[in-house]
């Protein structure tokens, strides 16, 4: 028996710190942040309470940088940098964060980010309307960037969101290999929202067509990778780097990659993995444990880091096709971050 | 002591049969009808299936027919009727109704429209779900409309929605006289949205500012109008006609127009009243059983219809400012139906 892998920084490319290669957009960023936390609703001081108790709670603000530097690597030279940009990565973000609120009710998920959900803390109640005030927040957002291509972006994004929950809802104990499935799902999730925060800049921007699209698959491609490395993490990860128990996602139900690689096979592994998940013996820690370690000992982590490997590689050759700056530089660092990043 | 007076359909104007008096956009409700329950997000048959059950389960189509109303009475002769003043009701409609199965999640309440909750009937994993998917919805019809203004109007009415549930939170069982308060609170629950519905159809028909306003002001007072009757149909009506128990609103907390008619007297019903919601004696059978019966035998009723009637009258008085038509004449039927109906 093969010894697990163990999946740490620095074996692809060279992981890069993230507050370094943020660098770029750190003071737009900053603006953002005040931003995340203003009450556009009314003058109610209550509504911006709830918003400085959820942003101030943590998160990476991966998706705004990824659209601070998109806008900023194809900004023209002769016009100054514009406020509806940080809008942008606000809502941006907003959003994100809106739909984590209600996963977290739908999925009765207790942990997140290594602090307990706003569910488990209050209740699903004051989640429910924490997480519409986000939405809300972020509709105004996009009332204000007055652009109807950008709000039919970020609709079909709020579309996707629901469409991907209930793919996974429905696709929940499947042990049928639809890898398909699996790439439709995580775009729907995760990479849907990147690739708006990733393109939308540049629309803004004027840009000509080739560099909007290449964007929005820069943002596509860098989203599912995303969305795997998760998946990954969810099997090689501990509880105190991630922030959630290790093997949560089978826990419950839920069949991504690393499962998948398994399961592809016809042998006494895929065999035993898929018996596991059918009696639903994952819904127990002995169960998981023994699911991991056949995930683990069979080669399905090596198999996923190399399919995240291949959605980057796609994520960076769109690079290529934007003019050279720090921004584009920076995007460039930022997929090395998402494929060696640990939590 | 006087006999509690029963409040019923014709004591004012004569109200209006709601099938004659939308007769005028019977056809355009129909295709509404059709759009409410179409899956705009993805292929998902699973998705329409939702909004199927949603949208089948009833719903008097109020704010579509508003919304459906006002953009004929606005429209100019010389073009054809878009079929954006269709996208902009199912919108409206979408939107209400988000926010009631999210509000039944929030309230915790059982019945609705005579009929379970969505969380009561499943759970609440599965009503936040719905909520969003319907808010998914409505930003997607908004995004077909391609006018950045009503983007930024109905981006207003998301965010009041949430303002309003707020302010309802924190103001449950207060027994301070805030007349102000409860009309913002019944603007920022209600009239937000039916205000959006009454005024989106003439901006998108060009009108001048003085129809746009005069329309907008008519939605905020019909609006206005239908959440007081909402309040008082919680004290007189019966559980038969409402679909939900009498008494359900003082049983939660919720301190309306009638109970304030009672609070902002000096004498002992006023004490009375105020001692049954300081002590929570309201929560229970026997205290909501007092309560309403105070509130009854004296004058209180009376007094939330001469209210609601002045909301009324003032939503009237706009449409004077509107070409004469079959249209203008349904709104003006519309304002007698909201104050005498009795579900």
């Amino acid at each position: 028996m093969s010894t697990a892998p163990t999946f740490t920084p620095n074996d692809v490319n060279g992981a890069s710190d993230l507050t370094a290669l943020l660098e770029p957009v750190a003071a737009d960023i900053a603006v953002a942040e005040e931003l995340l936390e203003t009450n556009m609703i009314d003058d109610n001081p209550f509504v911006a309470d709830l918003l400085s108790q959820i942003f101030q709670a943590g998160g990476k603000r991966l998706r705004p940088a990824i659209t601070l530097l998109a806008s900023r690597a194809t900004q023209r030279q002769d016009l100054e940098f514009s406020r509806l940009h940080i809008i942008l990565a606000v809502l941006t973000e907003l959003i994100h964060t809106a739909s984590l609120v209600h996963d977290d009710v739908i999925d009765k998920a207790s942990m997140r980010r290594g602090k307990e959900t706003v569910n488990r803390k209050w209740n699903d109640r004051l989640a429910v309307l924490l997480g519409d005030l986000l939405f809300a927040q972020a509709s105004i957002c996009l009332s204000r960037i007055m652009n109807p291509v950008i709000v039919g972006i970020y609709g079909q994004v709020l579309g996707d969101l629901c469409a991907g929950e209930i793919r996974q809802m429905r696709q929940q104990y499947s042990t049928d290999v639809d890898w398909d499935a699996y790439i439709r799902k995580s775009v729907c999730k995760t990479a849907s929202l990147f690739a708006a925060g990733s393109h939308s800049g540049a629309i803004l921007n004027g840009c000509d067509n080739e560099t909007i699209f290449a964007l929005k698959e820069y943002g596509l491609n860098l989203g599912i990778c995303f969305q795997i490395v998760d998946d990954l993490l969810d099997v090689t990860g501990s509880t105190s780097t991630m922030g959630k128990q290790a093997g949560s996602d089978l826990q419950g139900g839920l069949i991504t990659a690393p499962s998948l690689f398994i399961l592809e096979r016809k042998d006494a592994q895929a065999a035993r993995l898929k018996e596991l998940i059918n009696t639903r013996a994952v819904n127990e820690e002995t169960g998981t444990t023994e699911a991991l370690s056949i995930i683990r000992n069979n080669g399905a982590v090596e198999q996923t880091i190399e399919l995240s490997k291949r959605y980057a590689n796609q994520a960076k050759e769109q690079l290529t096709k934007l003019p050279t700056s720090v921004f584009r530089d920076s995007l460039g660092s930022l997929v090395d971050y998402v494929i060696t990043r640990t939590s």
